[in-house]
């Protein structure tokens, strides 16, 4: 069996049994994806940030106004994000996904055109989209994700950048049945009150549309542009046995419907880090995936994300590169 | 004041305030340590693995013979170990320094030389050194720390290695005072039975050296060739206001005879990362030290601790090279 010749080969490395710890996880993980018993270093690494706005922005949820959503893709494009520092950090590309940002980008923008619309409807009156739209989502994240692999990226991560994001990830994780009151925080930076009247634009949304037949109808209802995108990319990675690394609250509520759809897909999916955001790791440990990192970050744009690829690769390296006992002609201990 | 001109720097990033959580505080703090809002990368990076032997491994404290320390020494020096894949992964030198190994090494191996004696004595029984070579370890170690620094490292990270250093770090906390039932852990991989001898053989030893008069009482008494060593590099490196990074339980017990000589060095301290050992987190709270990476890691080496490399360098990034929000014209939030 491929998992224990895996285990074996990491036993035969010249450091006690498993003292490497998650590490040593993540380097099976590895090997195993890729059915190698030493796994290959991914060729190309890029984060992949979907951009949208959410029409429940008109309910007073979030401390910033829509207008930044775009704002903030132009600095993406022009290179001074977080998301862009960390990404040459560790060698990654940064590519803008416009999955339904409520602007008309310029011919010249360097982006990833793949709007459904231009933000979701306000889903605490209406289906924050058609079930077409549902679908049109899951199809073109599936469709970059194609496009991603024949150039021959072998490493992703996703991030989520959008005004009224963590809102939408809060309805799409009460929609599948998550307690309102163990997930919802504040996105930002919203006081207490802000926190209360959020709090309830969901609770009314969840009494309003429910029940909730299918993964496809929970994105319907509550879900986002970029949401869907991001399930459909994951799915569409999962099927090509690559990784996707998630970011924070966002990333991962777009990971849950794929998990939904597809439970296999977790295989192949890693959680860059634990988000500060309440939730996240509620929702990662039902997913069975560890974060990698833990170190208060709440930013999203998939800064998390690209940090623990430097961690990935790491591990992939102790298994490529470190000498055997045998190697090493190294004395083993009592219970070796 | 710098404290706060580094903080409107961190604030006027293209970013929720605070959401790069504990990013932004080692921005900060690298930012502190050099007297500029702005902080310069680190020209070289360096591990310094500090070996030695511990005499009180006689008592059937380790799951290990004596003889792996220099077997594992020789695997580092061919670069076959953890600490150098590592290494190589982050761009770190990797610089043996032999501390106290009960071995001749030939005059051909690429180490630093630095042998206070060929072993401690067993602690159990006896002093583990003299007090002469308790003054010899810190001036040791002060002296690879300043060469290091002609050489131009500015950001280091050290590392142990030993058969015993689990035993000899113990004790020396359990000798400042610490709870030994608190603190004391496997190291590797003995089992209940070797749990408890290895408590009591500890709990003995202090009985038999107590009361400690002072940090070099405590290192001559119970400690190591290696931890004193490491005290010195720490000591010195903070004369010169330069980082060292901690690795895991034997480096923070160095770092804990540092502090106890020297409270002001934890303001040039990072702790690379969380021990899987159990005593590990229980210093690090007192010296104000909170872990970058937790990954439930227990090799040594230093591993932790340069893994660690690439957060720091990209805390340091994020200050030089993110936009303000002057810079890409954005829209700041309602309380900004």
């Amino acid at each position: 069996m491929l998992r224990e010749d895996v285990q074996n080969r990491l036993d035969s490395l010249t450091k006690p049994k498993g003292s490497l710890g998650f590490l040593e996880e993540i380097a099976a993980k590895m090997a195993m994806m890729q059915g190698n018993v030493i796994p290959e270093l991914p060729r190309k690494k890029a984060v992949y940030v979907f951009a949208a706005d959410h029409g429940v922005v008109a309910e007073g949820v979030s401390a910033y106004p829509s207008d930044v959503t775009p704002e903030m893709v132009l600095n993406m494009l022009h290179g001074g994000a977080a998301i862009n520092v960390l990404s040459r950090h560790v060698g990654s590309e940064v590519h803008l996904v416009d999955a339904g940002v409520d602007y008309d980008f310029d011919d010249s923008a360097d982006l990833i055109r793949s709007k459904v619309g231009h933000g979701t409807r306000d889903f605490a009156v209406d289906s924050a989209m058609t079930s077409d739209q549902a679908s049109q989502c899951i199809e073109n994240g599936r469709a970059i994700a194609r496009a991603a692999i024949t150039q021959g990226v072998e490493l992703a991560a996703i991030g989520d950048m959008g005004i009224g994001n963590t809102t939408t990830a809060t309805a799409v994780a009460a929609a599948f049945g998550y307690d309102l009151d163990a997930i919802v925080d504040i996105g930002t930076k919203i006081n207490d009150d802000q926190l209360k009247h959020k709090t309830e634009v969901i609770r009314k949304a969840i009494a309003l549309h429910q029940p909730f037949r299918d993964p496809m109808d929970v994105l319907g209802k509550v879900g986002g542009f970029c949401l869907g995108e991001m399930a459909g990319f994951i799915l569409e990675f999962a099927d090509h046995q690559l990784p996707v690394v998630l970011d924070g609250y966002p990333t991962t509520a777009g990971a849950l419907i794929a998990w939904k759809m597809n439970p296999g897909v977790t295989d192949y999916l890693f959680a860059g880090h634990r988000s500060w955001v309440r939730g996240h790791i509620v929702i990662l440990k039902d997913m069975g995936l560890r974060p990698i990192l833990d170190l208060d970050m709440r930013l999203g744009e998939g800064t998390g994300a690209v940090l623990s690829f430097s961690v990935i690769e790491a591990a992939v390296k102790i298994m490529r590169e470190m000498a055997t006992f045998e190697d090493a002609s190294i004395t083993t201990g009592s219970e070796q």
